[in-house]
């Protein structure tokens, strides 16, 4: 469903702070045009930016909406330290929260869409201890939101796809199910088998001509090595422009030779990259991937769930923590960080997103003076807009 | 002026999020008793703590008052990286703002409050160039809130001490004028000479029996040698407990060993530190310094000022900063980010603090199941109350 509208008084990014503001018509889903006093054409609707700032919607290319709490009771956190001990908690718990998967899915996808993010890539946990419940849950929460976000699915393989008997075979009815990338999941690191585990993940796609998004926490040489495999098999079989590596630590653990040869060797792959601005680790080398073309997004990882107590679903509040955690003060590198949370998120989807007359109509409006005043002040959106049609206001769904 | 007070319906941290909402009566200024369905006394104040979890107040113990731009028009950053360039871009631009120092230095000390502290210390800068000016606006702003906050001030050489000459005249002239303590500024990377930079600031210190507050950027084996000749002339003028480094980045950027060197000489000193949770530092060594006894507080530093975009005066979000940035996600390490932003700023200020009877009824009530969920949702807050008087509700000075 796509949609005609009029938004009168914004301020299109990147416009200086003192220009004044315009109205943006939208047609049949895409931007039309810009400029003073629009007129409406007949029966299309009119909302007021409020003179706010204007930018297209936020990509949130990294979430787990199959794990979040929000909007539920808080739970102190259980989980002691490392991967294993974190995924174990979590098995403990998922299955007794207050409302099951498909709900909690949905609302946390909708307070995304709410701070404004209208694209979304979600992992959705496959195992054989919870089997394709969790991405059922996130296909129903997709279904929910249909009209207001487009959201990609991955059969994400939270406990190894090696480590447990029959997971490889759960990752597969989990594309024909729906999933439409397969998940990896530190092939050496947690799977210890950094070869076989990339053989099944890369099998599964190209047997079904999927892409492939890998969470590759491994550092230092040893995520270094498995960057290389992964673009050994980009190249081997094709799938240039298909495939992601999230959190990719290894950019920022080794030293700046490797990185710059670790990132060239990305570029020429096509291959993107996603982070979730962790606190406690080296950021990524943003300013390296972006020079050298490599497309890169930002997520917003598991929200307040068995994991972490961190988390929101804002992809503002998100760009803010990735300009603070690089200790970004000039205007051009938090407008960057803007940039990364929402164009580069699209760009590692693979849609076409900005500001210029023709793109799709996916906006998001921010109070603000200058978009570094409203990354620093986080304020409810004041309209998100998917495909010509407004789909929250004030920070609520509408 | 202290007041009378009864707050119906609070959870006292650490209290479990399943104990009782429990009244708290304060006398005098001071908590008088907790306990179910207290009776108000005839004419004491009844409000309303909604269910909220109860703290302390916040400290900000390391404020820049003359140095926001809270509330007025966004300007872009103009400084180049650099100690030296933020100290010149400042000079160029502070005195071109809308709004002196002092109604800025009071807006952003009624933030301060709003958001929960009622115990802050800011620095003043003192200078040849604005010479008391900037002093003179922070101590309008502390006597503008004088009853909802309480507020040290520090006599603050933002240009270095020896760099200009004329500043040692005017630091002791602040003295005079109303500032509470001297300060310091990288005794060695900015101004190049530590022993006599020190020997000035320890003079005026022991000349009018004032404590000291040094800024402490340099890194490394330089900035721990200036931590020892700190640590020597606190022995020498018998300063114990009037000293505190801020930023002490030299404490995360040395190796273990000699970090706990630094730390054992602090704690052996009664040397306070105080950190602003920057966002692309490493980390203080939180846990070690508070096990070995060290007090160590949390604060501010500017509010988007000419020196950086971020803060908002909102002490729980610096907290969330903290612990953000210190990689925590356990329910105590979280909740000891919360003691650093209250009791443990009051330690550095040397006041009594707590929610023990007897103490002063300085608090803040948060929305919130937990202290962990207060922090990751930083809800404004329900009541902040200084000396037993309700100083802001809702987020907003009453």
């Amino acid at each position: 469903m796509t949609g005609d509208l009029l938004i009168r008084s914004v301020r299109p990014w990147p416009d200086s702070p003192d220009a004044p503001a315009v109205d943006v018509l939208c047609a049949d889903g895409a931007l039309a045009s810009f400029g003073p006093a629009l007129q409406a054409p007949p029966g299309v609707p009119v909302v007021d930016g409020r003179g706010g700032v204007l930018l297209p919607s936020f990509a949130d290319v990294h979430a787990h909406l199959d794990s979040n709490r929000l909007g539920l009771p808080f739970r102190p956190h259980t989980a002691g330290p490392g991967l294993a001990d974190l995924v174990e908690n979590d098995r403990r718990h998922w299955r007794t929260a207050e409302r099951g998967v498909a709900e909690r899915a949905t609302h946390a996808l909708g307070r995304t869409i709410a701070a404004g993010a209208t694209l979304v890539r979600s992992h959705a946990q496959v195992d054989v201890d919870s089997g394709l419940d969790r991405l059922e849950g996130v296909l129903a929460a997709r279904e929910a939101h249909a009209d207001r976000a487009a959201v990609e699915v991955v059969a994400f393989p939270q406990c190894g796809v090696l480590r447990e008997k029959g997971t490889a075979d759960l990752l597969e009815a989990a594309l024909l199910a729906g999933a439409d990338l397969v998940g990896g999941l530190d092939p050496a690191g947690y799977d210890r088998d950094p070869v076989r585990h990339l053989d099944v993940v890369f099998g599964l796609a190209d047997k079904h001509q999927r892409g492939v998004d890998v969470h590759l926490h491994d550092a230092g040489s040893l995520g270094a090595f498995q960057v290389e495999l992964i673009c050994e098999r980009v190249a081997a079989l094709d799938m240039r422009g298909r495939v992601t590596v999230s959190h990719a630590f290894a950019l920022s653990t080794v030293d700046s030779d490797r990185q710059r040869e670790l990132v060239e060797l990305l570029a020429a792959h096509d291959v993107a990259v996603t982070t979730v601005a962790p606190g406690a680790r080296e950021p990524l080398p943003l300013r390296r991937l972006r020079r050298e073309g490599v497309r890169l997004g930002l997520g917003q990882d598991g929200m307040r769930d068995y994991w972490s107590p961190y988390g929101n679903g804002d992809m503002l509040d998100r760009a803010w923590q990735l300009a603070y955690r690089s200790g970004f003060r000039q205007d051009e590198l938090v407008g960057m960080c803007v940039d990364i949370a929402t164009r580069g998120g699209a760009s590692v989807l693979g849609v076409p997103h900005g500001l210029t007359e023709g793109s799709p109509a996916d906006l998001v409006v921010v109070p603000g003076d200058t978009v570094t005043a409203a990354v620093m002040d986080r304020a409810p959106r004041t309209l998100v807009v998917r495909a010509g049609r407004v789909v929250a206001a004030g920070g609520e769904l509408v």
